[in-house]
């Protein structure tokens, strides 16, 4: 059985922040003792604003590219800067919609700046540089504060190809096995399993999205009962599930 | 907090079986109550075994365009013959991949056509013809058995685009709200959400597939906690989390 339960209460998060000793004093207040085999799920808002990974719109100066983009799309030239500056490469500009390569690799809407969720208009919110070393070093500071390391996955909300809604996944993982692989094993009538490589981290980072709302300021998720993919290493990260260009069929 | 729990010992299942009453029998025999408010997820593959969803692949005989496909893939013709019949349309074959639009216009490879945890070789496994009125009937049927409508969903593992790794989508439900849809309401610092439409659905079919094993045969799982997404009626089923192709940036 798998529990998942949201962990309440967490303060407003400020660049400089301690997050994992802010998330300790969580744990202690709700008595919630975190497990080794746990997996902690952090919505990467607060792990991008202890960061300090935000930018004030009214320091940033459009250029011509962004002024185009934008009037085109009907969007603020600034914002569009932004997320031009958090892309390696634009996908789609249409409808309203800018589908981009993040710097890390990622595709999603706005290069996953966001305006949600943050105090102070003109703010936005960029990714984390690198979520996976950032999961990697929430992993290793909760288990200075609280002496266990459980398995850390920081998540943001992306839109799919093909399907509405947006789903939670996995953008930094440590301590995890990302993808479950059976390929060359075999199913339950021993038939070779040819193409089956589970992406456990995202579905993970989508349970967890289910125990929180959107309004709810609820960024913080502990999953219970997914032990056998937690690993003592901190592993490949989600950088792995990151489908490398020569390999996609839909770009 | 969200439960989700794996029930076992369903036996094979057989076209013609009464799915909902298998259900029903190995509810009271794990004495697992189902109680309004919880979600029952359910792997297409005994529903479709169930509604006769199967080919013998003796019995395919491949046409001109499914032989040459198949010659370019290295796959078998008969399989791709299955394939071709089910699709509506086909996005991309290269690579030993054949990406497809279902006739339900579901985008995934194969067109759903699976060979694995299928008895007896040469067989393969379709997917529900509408897999919504599956999660209905299934739904009605659980009631009249057990005296509780759950929610139902019905599952597949699909591919994504731009990320390596499967994850579990609902083709099918019923009794839920698929999305929940934020665009109009305000986030935590009351700023309006634009585009924030969550598919609860997915993410409640990713949720479970955590609680099983590819190997186990553990089809059914059932999900406690996820009330405020689960309705009386049985709503617009998964058809409303297909993006229509007009709506599409990218096939």
């Amino acid at each position: 059985m798998l529990t998942v339960t949201a962990l309440e209460g967490l303060p407003e998060v400020t660049p400089g922040d301690d997050l994992a000793e802010l998330i300790a004093n969580r744990l202690v207040d709700q008595q919630q003792a975190i497990e080794p085999g746990d997996v902690l799920v952090i919505a990467h808002k607060i792990v991008s604003k202890a960061e300090g990974r935000i930018r004030h719109l009214g320091t940033v100066d459009p250029d011509q590219a962004a002024r185009e983009l934008a009037n085109t799309l009907g969007k603020d030239p600034r914002h569009v800067q932004v997320i031009l500056d958090e892309s390696r490469e634009v996908l789609r500009a249409e409808r309203g919609v800018l589908i981009c390569v993040t710097r890390h690799g990622f595709v999603c809407a706005n290069a996953g700046v966001d305006a949600s969720n943050v105090p102070g208009a003109d703010t936005v919110v960029l990714l984390p540089e690198n979520p996976d070393r950032s999961a990697r070093n929430l992993r290793a500071q909760l288990k200075h504060h609280t002496g266990t390391a459980p398995a850390v996955i920081v998540t943001d909300s992306f839109g799919r190809a093909w399907r509405h809604g947006q789903v939670d996944i996995a953008i930094g993982c440590a301590g995890l096995q990302p993808i479950e692989d059976w390929r060359g094993r075999t199913d339950a009538t021993d038939r070779p399993l040819k193409a089956t490589a589970i992406a456990i981290a995202d579905e993970l980072a989508a349970a967890a999205d289910l125990a929180r709302t959107k309004d709810g300021s609820l960024p913080l998720i502990v999953i219970r009962g997914a032990d056998r993919h937690v690993t003592a290493e901190d592993g490949p990260g989600a950088a792995a599930l990151i489908r490398p260009e020569a390999q996609d069929l839909f770009r």
